[in-house]
């Protein structure tokens, strides 16, 4: 037994958990010092006019406050329109598939409601399979939930702050990046601490009817990971499709036929266009994480279970993965007061090294934390199930695979940076390639992007190898919650992104200063690259994450090896790796479908209503929001059937061999594919900024605006758009919602699967 | 044993092999009796006036003929200077992985001369390793010339022909088309009849030293694969660099910039362009194909030795291999016979049907010469090596193996046709989506390369699985090398894309009428589709033949299993897997840099060479071509020593089974990025020539040339190029080579490699 007793566990763990939820609400308090007044009031929040001590530049022109709070209200109501629409259509969806867990799992003894004798822990008695599909179901719909929830309130904040950052711009860039970074941190902190505390809770109470019978209470745990997860899918497609169906749309007729700026209020899609980032990058970026939290853990649950935390009954042990998630609640604390009480920042070139700073602070640390979590919670020496077979563990080797998890997240978060910020060679020799045209940019943004892929594989490979020697599956289910560890931090400088993106548009469409939009612009070109790496780690983080499962799901199926040498298994892992392929296709011929329809609504309203062009007369914001919310909820169909189906459709027909060839498949081709999608779009995106910014003597000869080299730039930007926010980040999905949801099923999948084989 | 008697099969191999070698030079014979005349005799055969029985439409023009000639010359003289110096850096590799392999090999018991007891035929005495490592070392430089011969003699018949083909359109597209494709058949019937020839010789000869000793014998003989597919590496790497640098580079500054046609003589880069036709898909294609079917040839050997035929020294059954690919030849001499001779083209409509019937007819034929073959060769009953065990299996097992290898061969084709072709929707949506620019066009063309994987991956899924089944390793080799029993009529048809690519540059340079640039258009664009099948039908058999190179090494290496759930197997499947990224980004950004300093030759000299663009003096080529040569032999290094060099490190750092970890990645993965990246490319070049021939409604709506629609196909089309032509098909020799190359040495591996974890 560890020195941490039981009593103070179970105290600690919901106390930082509400001391996360706390905080998240003092940030949100302190963005809501910044007031945005309308004739109506935005978001029912009470309007007054601005009250500020400082008058700077137009701080008191009311016009440009109402106009503000008029737009970032059409933002606001367009976004949550969007989700209670999503949310209509899950609804249905949770429903339909809750049965079918149930179903399914209930079927595996028969529906019985006799206990059964515990298939590990040997000698005691286990609660019926019924009773786990019962319990398995009901954690579904709760990770569901909390992933709706987790969705929901990080766009409500992202669209509560997005004017009121415009506003905050007039007075200087660092007053508004602190609105932006902590309206960011709202969103970071709520999800960790929900996640955390909803998953705690569960537990809790699931032990009131599951007693001793941990092996039940943990197997149905994982369906939380596998509601949290399923919500992210349909979250990042659905999201992804509508954002950019709107972008690539106002873009196409915008930016490239009437050459007028972007988020110009005359273009028709702009309104749609900021929703979109709201939706896309905010609710599904933020539903994706807490998915890989979520199923890390219980991976890492799961094993723990069956390993001798579980069969000793050693509850502090066995919420290790809570007390670290817990302890990273209170390092990101820490590290968010640095960026926003004890440094300022000053000038626009401060603003990315203050958020890359966040990223290293919090895993330096982290690591410290890591090892007083290690020593306190776990006993010096235990056992670990290891596909059958036992492993002797110290508790300083989970240190070492958290820690490693923690810090392969930091190097991949480095690298996708170098690849992706205008900053450094690798951007800056596409933005010149756009000079022979836009074919030489796509080729060498394509080479750019796989070139990119090379070391997070390796960090990636040298964690799994670590953390696997050392502990076994739930070493790597450790790692790749290290790596989770600080994604309060991640979260909110990777939701900083898209609100100062939307800042940006605001001051645009109110009319600003051009001194405004330039502030806005810095905030945005720093969000890009944080936007990459928290792409970076959502990838890395999915890749350790699928592992886990994969493992927990083997050892669940109770296969004893995954022979690639035995044909089912092959074929298996041939087929899952092109499924990346073909999801891919799926979700970016949507994007382009969806976006050709924008187009056209676009030309038909500069077409049709006069003065439009002229700004005399207001464009039909509405319909182009209409159709980017029916496109991506229509296409987000095929894809999340191809997701969902695969595993139900290889684990019944071909068994749980030819699905582990599966799954190991797609992750191994998936992760590549994610990674070089999002840095060829983030490349492509920032090296049209490099040459748009003309910060150097290179970047000028390339630009201005409206140059050939800049046309060929935002072409790349444009290709880019679906490759890095639509179907490379739904790819994480795809690969962490194969595994859950295998492991979620693979009792009944060992009981009754493989049909097709068992006929032939 | 089967009915065929030892005596019959040493008569009937060779025979096969010969008349496959009269029939090519039969065709030759029959080409050259097209006659080109020039002042310089071209090509080194006597020049003389055309002589022609019907008398068409400038055919009595001697200009023409003499400018034909010219420029036929320059292309030869080009593309064989490039063959012999990159022959001079392959001979400088060639003699330095000779001596490595003779050293890893020898190294393996010590340089011990001593003779050892078998591996697997227990009981007998085996050959020294010493013995092995040389005469590996012997087969691989044999395996090395056969490539380079076969890549050089397809070369020279090309551009033989190229002329030939372009005089004789003056005479009916009819005319040209037989001309075209009879040197195609030159160049398939050489290289099958060649490899053929060279295996039978050489197995024959080694026997000499051998004696009883198969074991050694056929482990020696692999060394042949790993010759074929090493010079094919370079071979397709270099060549794609070479054309694709060309291509690029031309059309960038001729097409985009100076709007001049393609292939016009002022363009500097217009040799260059053309030479890069016939050593890229030409010479490089054939040696890869070579390379394929060297290599499942070996593999399937490799494992019959080891099993019942080679324990028993059943000669005819062990040759097994060999007399399908005799019964090969025949078939596909009986096949070209129905286009040469048998129906007659009359119209441009007929061009794709007649080539595309080829692949119907020689696979429907080669189906029953399988049949003839399985049940006279082999014994009705017999058991196959299987992984330390022994797979009883009946001679019909064999004859669906090699069957289902040849019919999902055709499925890929008529697949790869379907996504590449412009006769049907997936090119016409792609070229519909240039109405909104080149970012729809590529993004739509990138999810069509992504979407035309499924099906492919299925039938090789497939056929893996049913081959396997029925015959364990040694099936999944026979399958390969049924997909490439009809190599010669696959080569045919693919050879004759860039000959009629060539044949119409040759009419446009020469300022031949536009009726005759018209036929060679047609003849063309069937090529492409042709060239797209060929592509398929590499990357299909590559996928099999380094399954069946895999199980080889497998079993050599002493492996009884590939365990994913191993953290060194899995380290190795997803560095694997991202080889095809790292090896792509290499060869993409070769072609870009070496594009774009192309493009600044060819606008340097329509700056400063007066009179060029007017047409009153003449560019420079040759600077083009060196630029082209320099540019591919250089930057051919670093791709190729990442495939050579990955098994090296991986297996003697990381020991067999991360090895084998790597081979299955690289596998799973590259398969798909090739398949994806050669239809992607197919796709746009197609799309572009649907707009620009303008023959349906809808593609007139877009044109014409120089159309807004056009431009943005012109540029999918560029982003193409290096896809298709360089990176894609080069993925398949990254395969293949990694898995022959870990055969051949896994003798030295198994002793002494994982040197790394030995340490740690």
């Amino acid at each position: 037994m560890g020195a941490l007793s039981e009593t103070l566990t179970q105290f600690l763990i919901p106390v930082a958990a509400l001391v996360g939820i706390g905080f998240a609400l003092l940030q949100w308090f302190l963005v809501s010092r910044v007031k945005v007044s309308s004739h109506d009031s935005s978001n029912g929040y009470k309007a007054k006019l601005i009250e500020a001590d400082e008058q700077e530049e137009g701080i008191d022109n009311i016009e440009v406050s109402i106009k503000c709070a008029e737009i970032q209200h059409a933002i606001s109501v367009g976004a949550t329109s969007f989700l209670y629409t999503e949310y209509k259509y899950l609804g249905i969806f949770m429903g339909v598939f809750a049965v079918i867990i149930f179903l399914f799992l209930g079927s595996v003894k028969g529906f019985s409601t006799k206990s059964e004798p515990c298939t590990y822990n040997q000698g005691n008695t286990c609660k019926p399979a019924l009773a786990n599909a019962a319990f398995s179901t009901i954690a579904f719909l709760l990770g569901a939930l909390t992933s709706v929830l987790s969705g929901f309130l990080g766009m409500k904040i992202a669209t509560y702050a997005n004017a009121r950052t415009t506003l905050e711009a007039r007075r200087g860039v660092g007053k508004a990046f602190i609105i932006a970074f902590r309206s960011g941190a709202v969103m970071g902190f709520l999800l960790a601490a929900n996640g955390l505390l909803v998953l705690y809770v569960s537990i809790n109470l699931f032990k009131l009817y599951y007693g001793d019978d941990w092996e039940g209470l943990y197997e149905s745990i994982t369906g939380y990971g596998l509601g949290g997860s399923s919500m992210a899918l349909f979250g990042r497609v659905g999201g992804g499709i509508y954002t950019k169906a709107a972008d690539v749309g106002a873009d196409l007729v915008g930016k490239v036929e009437k050459n007028i700026p972007e988020d110009d209020p005359r273009n028709p899609a702009v309104i749609a266009d900021n929703v979109g980032d709201n939706v896309g990058d905010i609710a599904g970026m933020g539903s994706d994480l807490f998915g890989s939290y979520a199923e890390s853990s219980c991976a890492a649950l799961f094993v723990a279970s069956i390993s001798s935390f579980g069969i000793d009954h050693d509850f502090t042990a066995m919420s290790y993965p809570l007390i670290i998630s817990s302890m990273g609640i209170v390092v990101c604390l820490i590290t968010t007061l640095f960026a926003t009480d004890m440094f300022e920042i000053k000038s626009v070139s401060e603003i990315e090294p203050s958020l890359k700073r966040q990223l290293v602070i919090s895993t330096v640390l982290m690591t410290a934390g890591i090892a007083v979590v290690s020593f306190l919670a776990l006993p010096s020496e235990f056992t670990l199930f290891d596909f059958g077979t036992e492993k002797l563990v110290k508790n300083w080797h989970l240190f070492f695979c958290v820690a490693i998890g923690l810090w392969a997240g930091l190097v991949i978060g480095y690298v996708t940076e170098y690849y992706t910020s205008n900053a450094y060679s690798p951007v800056q020799d596409v933005a010149d390639s756009c000079r022979t045209g836009a074919a030489t940019n796509v080729i060498f943004g394509l080479a750019l992007g796989y070139k990119s892929v090379i070391i997070p594989i390796f960090a990636i490979a040298t964690s799994i190898y670590v953390s696997f020697r050392l502990a076994a599956m739930y070493g790597i289910a450790m790692a790749a919650l290290g790596m989770l560890s600080t994604i309060a931090t991640g979260l909110a400088i990777d939701a900083y992104g898209p609100i100062s993106d939307n800042a940006g548009g605001i001051a645009e469409m109110a009319g600003m200063s051009h001194s405004i939009r330039e502030r806005t612009d810095a905030l945005d070109a720093a969000g890009n690259t944080t936007a990459a790496i928290g792409k970076g780690f959502a990838i890395g983080s999915a890749a350790l994450v699928s592992l886990a499962l994969f493992g927990a799901y083997v050892s669940r199926a109770g296969i004893k090896s995954v022979d690639v040498l035995a044909p089912k298994v092959f074929i298996g892992l041939i087929v899952g790796a092109m499924l990346p392929y073909w999801f891919s296709a799926m979700t970016m011929k949507s994007v382009g479908s969806a976006a050709l329809k924008m187009v056209e609504e676009v030309r038909r309203q500069f077409n049709s209503i006069p003065g439009l062009m002229e700004g005399t007369t207001k464009p039909d914001y509405a319909n182009c929001v209409k159709i980017s919310t029916d496109a991506s909820l229509r296409e987000m169909i095929p894809p999340g059937a191809l997701v969902m189906l695969t595993p139900l459709i290889a684990g019944t027909l071909f068994g749980v061999e030819t699905l582990a060839g599966v799954l190991a498949g797609s992750l191994v081709s998936g992760v590549q594919v994610a990674i070089s999608a999002s840095n060829t779009g983030g490349a492509w995106d920032n090296a049209k900024k490099y040459i748009e910014a003309g910060a150097s003597e290179h970047a000028k000869s390339l630009g201005p605006k409206g140059s050939d080299c800049h046309k060929a730039a935002v072409i790349g930007d444009t290709i880019g758009d679906p490759l890095k926010d639509t179907s490379g980040p739904s790819l994480n999905i795809l690969i962490k919602l194969m595994a859950v949801e295998s492991l979620v099923f693979a009792p009944f999948f060992a009981a009754h699967g493989g049909l097709l084989f068992k006929v032939l």
